[in-house]
């Protein structure tokens, strides 16, 4: 029997606070390659760090019933290269988007891969703008918040992997965009290459009252939250929601790190949606994501025509991904966070 | 010049935490009876008493940008009876619904009145069951929380004016009901004469997560929740609504006392939001003034029928306005809280 050394990602631990490596192990073990009918042998490229993970991590019934189970290779989305396959569709050196988590090689069914067409876009953006990160930007902004032309739409977390592209499909409905981010660089980013109307700093600010302050200056009032983070974010703009508005709740990011079992106090602001009769709804990717062609047949077109910026953070070697994980809720990087090994 | 004495309640001061006598000043002038074209003279039998008010004196913007001025009459509801009419259609001992406020008389163009008809159902009714509360229950509960037979529908306030037809609207959808109030003798009533599935007295609950407790175990986890409170009734049900639950925020009384200024802290909670996809609406009774004909057509027959249980709580007496306006906060009253001139 032919093998090959497959490396796992474990999740050894379950975190209390902020996520890291010490909370996984790295374990390496002899993968037989013999196939089955059917079967594949896919080699992990590029490996998606997303911060659900760390909701999958809740000692609390999240959207799933039960935690991500201990002692089991981290799950997660991969963009895989063929190596051997006895499936009909599938060649050695073809791009296939997998959920095998974090482990260099797998053997597959081939009913649980999707193939990439290679050409049409970087087999990267399968985990990106043309992957889960895209789909919930495009069906969030669409079917929860529901931009009109003219509308003030604001996002939080606007420099991350969802919020990037919620600025950018938000400009082509014609509405206005306030991206929130952290760091100067970051809002420069948002304004001069994704075309954001304004983008604010948020650290730049001592409190929600202030940041509101300079939110309704700008804006005027919001007709679309798009909120990733919670926290003194959401606290700034609820008072400056206008009539009708609709609040888009797609993450609470300042939450993931021990706040979702103890939840952080803050403001009570329930009122101002009484006083605007405005909407808030929770979106979650898997909803749609047996809508895909429908995302796909806008955006598509869009990515390959050069008119989306997809910006990619890549860390290089298998090894890192605990760290970017890590990484992931100190909000350093721009646009999507991958692994590539 | 034939006149007669009226009666008023002038708003004198805007409160900072609890309404009360002081802040209004009963004031008598004479009131000329000389009608104009179309003018009618009315004697106000039936004034109401709601939260609402206590909104419209907010130092900060509400639903409306400015507050209910100062040194001018307390508006609301009224139920009269025309004492003399120059109008057509208005005949002395007709009675009419009017937004006159607290005066004990008034001179009113007859299109700002509304005609009653006495034969169908107690006049009161018109501020009750067949006026804004019932408008607001039944259009927040049909637009915004949508329940169908066999959801589980939680009502804050549920011996209120408003709450206690949504215990019965709801009821006649199929649906499952607790009702949530203060002291077990409304409890008793939401149970044995309202039709409640179930009721609990938040009072006897030391915290959040014994209400929440206590609502799962009842419940088994909430589809709708019909807000009138906020507060620690809001942070109890959240966590335990279920996929695709809608919230509909009618009311927050528990911080109209000065909490929409500074609101108080609360536990972070909108993650739950996206665990379960649901969705939270404001509803507010003016924007479904336009279709009172729609509730009217399914509720007034049930009323008629005497299918529907109307509480009111009356007070006798102009003078006692302002003290019926602070008890309401108290939440001692049960049903529609009315003071009968």
């Amino acid at each position: 029997m032919t093998t090959i050394t497959q490396q796992q990602w474990i999740y050894r631990r379950q975190p209390l606070g902020q996520i890291s490596a010490d909370h996984y192990e790295l374990v390496e073990q002899a993968l037989s390659t013999t196939l089955g009918t059917d079967e594949v042998l896919i080699a992990g490229r590029y490996f998606s760090v997303d911060p659900y993970m760390r909701i999958g991590q809740s000692s609390q019934p999240t959207y799933d019933r039960d935690a991500h189970p201990l002692d089991t290779v981290q799950q997660g989305g991969v963009v895989a290269q063929v190596l051997a396959s006895n499936a009909p569709g599938y060649r050695a050196g073809d791009w296939v988007r997998s959920y095998t988590g974090w482990q260099s090689h797998a053997r597959v069914h081939a009913s649980a891969l999707q193939a990439i067409d290679a050409t049409l876009a970087p087999v990267s953006t399968a985990l990106g703008v043309l992957g889960m990160p895209g789909r919930t930007a495009w069906f969030g902004l669409t079917e929860a918040g529901r931009p009109h032309a003219g509308d003030v739409v604001v996002v939080s977390a606007a420099a991350g992997a969802v919020g990037s592209l919620v600025v950018q499909f938000a400009k082509r409905h014609g509405a206005r965009v306030l991206g929130i981010a952290g760091g100067s660089a970051k809002c420069d980013w948002l304004r001069d290459t994704l075309g954001a109307d304004w983008a604010l700093d948020y650290r730049a600010y001592t409190d929600a009252d202030a940041l509101g302050a300079e939110i309704q200056r700008l804006t005027g009032g919001v007709d679309v939250y798009f909120d990733n983070t919670g926290g003194m974010i959401t606290d700034a703009v609820l008072p400056r929601i206008k009539r009708r508005a609709r609040i888009v709740i797609c993450g609470q990011i300042s939450q993931y790190s021990g706040g979702l079992e103890t939840p952080p106090p803050g403001p009570r602001l329930l009122h101002h949606l009484l006083y605007q009769r405005a909407t808030m709804q929770g979106v979650l990717a898997r909803d749609y994501l047996h809508r895909m062609d429908e995302m796909l047949a806008v955006v598509g077109p869009w990515v390959r025509a050069g008119e989306i910026v997809y910006e990619e953070t890549i860390l290089d070697g298998f090894a890192q991904l605990p760290a970017a994980l890590e990484g992931l809720f100190n909000g350093e990087h721009r646009g999507k966070l991958l692994v590539r090994a």
